[in-house]
C-alpha cells in the first residue's frame, strides 16, 4: 500500500508493507461472513528467523498501536512496547524473530477502512467489512506465512492483542506453541460493551463523522477526542489520578473566565492525551476495532468458553492481570487461566499488583518484564 | 415561579413553590461569589410539624430528582425515594415533618438556569450564577426557616444530597440534630471531576447547546443522552449487568442490518433510560449541578478535610457506604466517617454489600431501609 493511498500509515525505514498473496482464492474470507480481496499488512520484526524457522515470536497490538513496538537501527524511536521487546529483553530479539504488525482494520499502513477499496478505487470508509479480533488473528497467520513460518514459538498479546493471540490458539491449534494472554478476556461482557458503545456513538453523533464518509479535511476530531478521553478514563485507576492530579487546578493563566470551561488538572491531562491521539488515528478504524472487541466471545468457538478453549493446543500458556483493571478485570483473567486448565491446557498465571489499571502493560516495565522474561527463557530452556 | 416560565417543572398537587422571602438583603450570596436576586424553590412535605418545630427533616437529592420524592394523598404516584419515606416507614412520615425540595439549580420547579431573570425577563440559560452543593444547603436551611424551623431534627442525602447534608451541618454548626450522608464525598477526587467533566463536555459539544441559549424547540438531546449513557455506566456495577445481561442480544426483528448498530441487550438498556431522561430534565441543569459536584470540597471550609469537618456540631451521624460503587467509592465514606470520628463527632457507619453500586440507595429498600430506621428511631428514643 503507497502512502498516498492511506492519510494516516506512517512509513519509516523499519516499517513495510506486504500484500498477502498466500490468502485463498476470492480473498480473505471473514468470520462474520464478508470478505476482502486484499490484503495489506504493515508490520516491523527485529531479531533473525533462523533455519529451521521455528523462533518466531508474533505481537498482537491492542486498538490504537502501530506496528512499531520497539526501535530498531532502521528506526530507532521508541516503540509502544519499548521495554518489552529487544536484545536481551522480555522478548529477546537476540533469540527470537519477533514481527508485530499493525492489526487488520487499523489505518497504520494494514488494510482497513482508509484503505483503497480495490473495487471501487475509493477508500473503504465505512464499507468496509465487519472485522473481528478472528480475523486480525487470522491475518497474523498469513502474514507468518508470507514470512516462511510454518509453526510459531510464541503470540503475545495484550488487551485486544491478547484477544488475537488466543483466537490464534483456538483457530490454528497446534500451529504455535507458547501463548501469552495479558489484560484480555474470554469474552466481551456489558460493562465494556456498554464503554465502547458508547464511545463508537459519540463518533458517530458528531456531524463531521457524516455516516462514515468524511473528507481528510474534515474529520470528526470533536467525536474522536470525546471517545478517547472516555477510553483514556476507563483505562487507568483512581487512585492513581488520586496520587497523580489529586485536585489540582489548572494555574490563574490558563483559565479564560469562561464558565464550564477546563478548571483541573485531570481536565487538562485528559484534553492533552486526546489531542495527541486525534490527529493520528482514523475515526472508522476505531469504531471497526471497537466493536470487533464487543463481539468477541471464545464460546463461539465451542458450546461454551470451555468448548472454544478445548481447541487450543499449546505447550504451555501464560496468563496476567492487573489487580486495578476495571476493564479487563482480574475476574476475567482468572477465568481464562482457569478454563485453559481444566481444558487441558498448562498454564501459568501471574496477577500483577500495580495501580496502573489497564494500562499497566504499557508502563509497569518492573513488573511485566521479569514475568514475560521468566515464561520466554523457559520456552527455550 | 408559574408553569409557564418554566419548560421542565411540573406541578403536581402536592409540589409548592415558595419564593424564599427570609434571604439577606441583596439576593443570596453564592459560596463562589456571585449573587442570585431572587430564590424559588420547589417542595413537597410528608407528616405535620409539631408544636415545638422540633421534628424536621430535610431530603437532599442527588443531581437529577425533583422533590416529588415519596407520594402523598395529594399525588399518590411513586416518588423517587418512595421506599425510604413514609408512614412507619425508615422516614417515618408519622413521626417526622419531611421536606425534599428540587435543589436550587435544577429544573423541576426550583431556580435554575431555565428560570427567568427577573433582570432581564429571560431565562437564565448559561447567564446563571454559579451554584455549588454549599448554596443548595443554603438554600435549604432558607427554606426551613420560611417553613418555620428554626433547629433540624436531621438533614439526609444521598450522593451529591449526602454532600449537601454535610455542608448543610458545616455551614449552621448546630443548627441541625442528626446528620445522615449516604454514598457522598468530602471531596470530589479524579476518576469522578473526569466523568462529569466529559459528561459536560459531550453536552457543550451538541451543536444544538448553543453556547446554552437553546430554544425548547431545539434543545441538545443528542449531548444529553450520550452524557446520560455515560452516567448510568457509571452508577452502576459490573456484576450485576454481567448477570441481568450478559452477552444477550436484541432480537433479529430489532435489528436493522445498519453497521454500528445497537445490538447487545446493555445497548438497548442504555438508550431506553437515556431517552427516558433527556427530555424531562434541562441540559443547563445539568451542567451546573455536575460542576457544583467537581468543586465540592469540605476543605475549603477549613485547611483540611477535618478543618472543615470539625466545624460539625451534631448529636450523632450516620455514614453509609456501598461495596460496588466505583463513583463515591467506599474508602470515601470511610474518610467521612474517621474524619468526623476524629473531629469529635459520634459516627454510625456502615458498608452495605450490594451489587447495584452507587445507584443502590433508590433500589435495595431491604438493606437500606432497617439502617436509616435504626438511626433515625435512636434519634427520638
Amino acid at each position: 500500500m503507497a502512502d498516498e493511498e492511506n492519510a494516516y500509515s506512517f512509513t519509516t525505514a523499519a516499517t513495510r508493507h506486504i500484500k498477502l498473496e498466500c490468502l485463498p482464492e476470492g480473498g480473505m474470507k471473514l468470520w462474520r461472513g464478508e470478505r476482502l480481496p486484499e490484503v495489506t499488512l504493515a508490520y516491523e520484526s527485529w531479531g533473525e528467523l533462523n533455519e529451521k524457522a521455528d523462533n518466531a515470536i508474533i505481537i498482537f497490538t491492542g486498538l490504537s498501536p502501530s506496528a512499531h513496538a520497539a526501535s530498531s537501527p532502521q528506526d530507532p524511536s521508541p516503540g509502544w512496547w519499548e521495554y518489552m521487546i529487544g536484545p536481551g529483553k522480555a522478548v529477546d530479539t537476540n533469540r527470537f524473530f519477533v514481527v508485530c504488525a499493525n492489526s487488520l482494520g487499523g489505518c497504520y499502513g494494514s488494510t482497513g477502512p482508509s484503505s483503497i477499496n480495490p473495487a471501487t478505487g475509493s477508500s473503504y470508509d465505512a464499507d468496509f467489512p465487519d472485522v473481528t479480533v478472528e480475523d486480525i488473528a487470522s491475518s497474523g497467520y498469513y502474514l507468518m506465512r508470507e514470512l516462511g513460518v510454518e509453526k510459531l514459538h510464541a503470540a503475545v498479546g495484550s488487551s485486544m492483542g491478547g484477544m488475537s493471540s488466543i483466537a490464534y490458539a483456538m483457530q490454528y491449534p497446534g500451529e504455535i506453541r507458547y501463548l501469552v494472554s495479558i489484560s484480555a478476556a474470554a469474552q466481551a461482557l456489558p460493562l465494556t460493551i456498554a464503554l465502547r458503545s458508547l464511545q463508537r456513538e459519540i463518533i458517530r453523533s458528531d456531524p463531521d463523522w457524516n455516516n462514515g464518509h468524511y473528507s481528510d479535511e474534515k474529520r470528526p476530531l470533536s467525536g474522536m477526542s470525546l471517545a478517547r478521553k472516555l477510553g483514556l478514563v476507563s483505562y487507568r485507576a483512581a487512585d492513581e489520578w488520586n496520587s497523580k492530579f489529586d485536585r489540582s487546578r489548572l494555574p490563574p493563566e490558563k483559565l479564560t473566565g469562561q464558565r464550564f470551561e477546563r478548571e483541573f488538572e485531570i481536565e487538562n491531562y485528559l484534553e492533552y492525551n486526546a489531542q495527541k491521539f486525534i490527529h493520528s488515528f482514523d475515526p472508522n478504524s476505531y469504531l471497526y476495532l471497537s466493536r470487533a472487541m464487543d463481539w468477541f466471545d471464545i464460546a463461539e468457538h465451542g458450546d461454551s468458553i470451555a468448548g472454544g478453549m478445548a481447541k487450543i493446543d499449546v505447550e504451555k500458556a501464560l496468563v496476567v492481570g492487573v489487580t486495578t483493571d476495571i476493564l479487563f478485570p482480574l475476574r476475567q483473567q482468572r477465568e481464562i487461566a482457569d478454563v485453559m486448565r481444566s481444558t487441558g491446557t498448562d498454564v501459568d498465571y501471574v496477577e500483577i499488583d500495580s495501580v496502573n489499571g489497564h494500562d499497566a502493560f504499557l508502563i509497569d516495565d518492573e513488573h511485566f518484564s521479569p514475568v514475560v522474561k521468566k515464561f520466554l527463557d523457559e520456552s527455550v530452556s
